[in-house]
């Protein structure tokens, strides 16, 4: 006697789970368009209800009538926001407060940290990074290489022990993502950061596909730089600046390339040389986008009160379910689940691949159902456990049989 | 018989300029806080009427609705953001479009430009920087030379022209702003620029006081790159982002250190290496931040059917009448005229010396008049022709006198 999995007994699973799920309550946070069943929060978080009235309130009260004064006057503090933002993020990211700026695009926010990690190993040679890290950063860290006369190797996440067994000894600054971004596979972290400190290298982690998914933990895990962007699952809007994190012990030493005045010890009294502030605020650059900044700290109060493991484990049951119901609705319609399916090995998204994707996904979109796709083949469900439920998993996967 | 200037009869005389205003339609373009004389537009520019409807759009539609779909879809396209945005500001910089990219901050932008404009001259070491610069400029010079192995000579602007009769040879950059920020003298960009090029050296101007102010000419004097922020006279909002300009004429051989995945010949293709955009796209750099940058579109707005050289005249007009003001009601009182007198070298700010700048500076601003100091003993006094007027002007000396 066999029990088929069937649709129907999946969403009433799905609705016994969303009814148990300890976080059901953050849902109106978040203002979501009725309908649709957004699993595109890996690429652009959904608008935090907060957000509409405090860009109100930065543009008209603080921009319009506090003017000038709204830079250092009255409750806006403008100036303060890349480490009082930066603090905020942090906490998310397992910091304590005072080694996190916000600011910039993680693009340029690589550039400045790579540097910095690479300058504070000025013997060493070599910089390993990701042979599947998202774009910007293999962009980056072959420009960093160019300025800096570093060889810059791509080695495969899961062979950086074995690269580092070969050449620790040379390597500066080994830059990989938590999670790769094309298959969603979370890479080992803690045991990868000691395994680069036992060779004597720095570590920078991409945390763009981590932060305000995972459970992270900066501090305890002896990370020296990491970096990332809010416009994932910290749902801080379109382009929402990006962040840098560097651990305490390098703020006497680090040397950040981009050595905007904002970053200088005593700004305002206008010096002619460079002298970075004593802690994190060495890691400003320019003058901060305010309107954007303002945004990210209405939308990251979404996390008020949200324990990070509960966080956790809701997005791995939410996954983890999309998996089951994937199996269990797309059997023999050519899908192939990329995403590792043990726990442990996930970030917060489901990639799929198909070889109609690229017309699959604007097809599910076009029935409700959001996600993205990467050329040539795959699709990419992102699921955010602070507004995404389990009824999500179920229509996507049903969505997506019915299309094939 | 001698006719003494009375604060009445500039009174009089400023009815009778601010009637004839052929921009005085444009005030209504600007939220002005009532019974402020705002003066401080030089750092942060007023409110444009436009801003909060465009934000409003922004922020509920076009993310909230339109998620993930307004990068690419609809009337928002955020995507094409940055070269959209850049032809508009290009239209104020004398710039034909396809040159001008907005984005990241200005000190970003110094970095990445002054490095694309010195690997154009890789056999000259020299870089020539303004003694006086902002110092984001300079500590940016001073980063890239080190970077790059370059030699960075601090001249001051106006001994420029001896240097590079003494040094041109090896001078592969020279960089300098428009107009002074502390003093508001202006430098003369296209005979700089000759000289400059007559020495083989490639020029790139900081814009910053200059943008929305001056009637620039970038193509027709034969500039090779400028920066600039959006803040000031073209009112973007707080940290609006910053715009980078490259002649077409180098669009083919440069190469900006900031590789940003947004810059690729084909992004999306998520390629492992970096190949440049053709054109001004190569200059983009990370993910557009894209409420700040809505914010700017709507504020540009407020130069619709300006003429550059009617705005020009109107900010010598309010300049010029303000040092009258000054000449007439401020004797005597410790007061000294630091911004040259001669329309032609003056950008659009006064900037006075008094012992007591940093208290007279918020002791005005109490009374209505808000302008902004820098240390020691400089008051400074920005006019932006779109909305101040010349009621403004005697209203702020008439404060001054009052407080001295």
């Amino acid at each position: 006697m066999t029990t088929a999995v069937t649709a129907d007994s999946l969403v009433s699973r799905a609705a016994d789970l969303d009814a148990a799920d300890p976080l059901r309550h953050c849902r109106e946070r978040f203002l979501l368009p009725e309908g649709t069943t957004y699993l595109d929060g890996n690429s652009l978080g959904a608008l935090p209800a907060a957000v509409p009235d405090a860009m109100r309130d930065a543009v008209h009260r603080q921009w319009g009538t506090g003017l000038i004064g709204s830079w250092f006057g009255g409750d806006a503090e403008w100036w303060g926001l890349p480490e009082r933002l930066g603090d905020r993020v942090g906490a998310l990211l397992g910091a304590a407060p005072g080694q996190t700026v916000v600011g910039d695009s993680t693009s340029v926010q690589i550039f400045n940290t790579l540097t910095a990690a690479a300058r504070l190993r000025p013997n060493r040679r070599l910089l390993l990074t990701d042979a599947g890290h998202f774009p910007t950063d293999a962009y980056l860290a072959d420009s960093v290489g160019e300025m800096l006369g570093l060889e810059v190797r791509r080695v495969p996440a899961a062979q950086l022990r074995e690269a580092l067994e070969a050449d620790g000894d040379r390597t500066a600054v080994v830059a990989f993502p938590a999670v790769d971004f094309a298959t969603g596979e979370r890479w080992d972290m803690p045991g990868l950061t000691a395994a680069a400190h036992a060779a004597g290298a720095l570590v920078v982690w991409d945390l763009c596909h981590a932060a305000g998914a995972l459970e992270l933990q900066l501090d305890a895990w002896d990370v020296d730089f990491a970096v990332g962007c809010t416009y994932k699952y910290l749902s801080g809007g379109p382009g929402a600046p990006a962040f840098a994190y560097a651990a305490r012990a390098h703020h006497a030493m680090m040397r950040q390339p981009l050595t905007g005045w904002t970053g200088h010890a005593d700004p305002f009294a206008m010096r002619g040389t460079y002298e970075g502030a004593a802690g994190i605020g060495r890691a400003r650059i320019g003058t901060p986008t305010v309107l954007s900044m303002l945004a990210l700290e209405a939308a990251i109060g979404a996390f008020d009160g949200v324990d990070l493991a509960t966080l956790r484990a809701q997005s791995l049951s939410l996954t983890g379910f999309f998996i089951e119901c994937c199996d269990a609705l797309l059997g023999g319609r050519g899908f192939e689940i990329v995403t590792p399916r043990e726990p442990e090995r996930r970030g917060s998204q489901v990639t799929l691949r198909h070889p109609d994707a690229v017309k699959l996904v604007p097809a599910a979109a076009e029935r409700g159902v959001v996600g993205d796709k990467r050329e040539p083949d795959l699709l990419r469900y992102g699921f955010n456990a602070l507004y995404n439920t389990h009824a999500d998993a179920v229509r996507a996967a049903t969505t997506l049989a019915e299309l094939t």
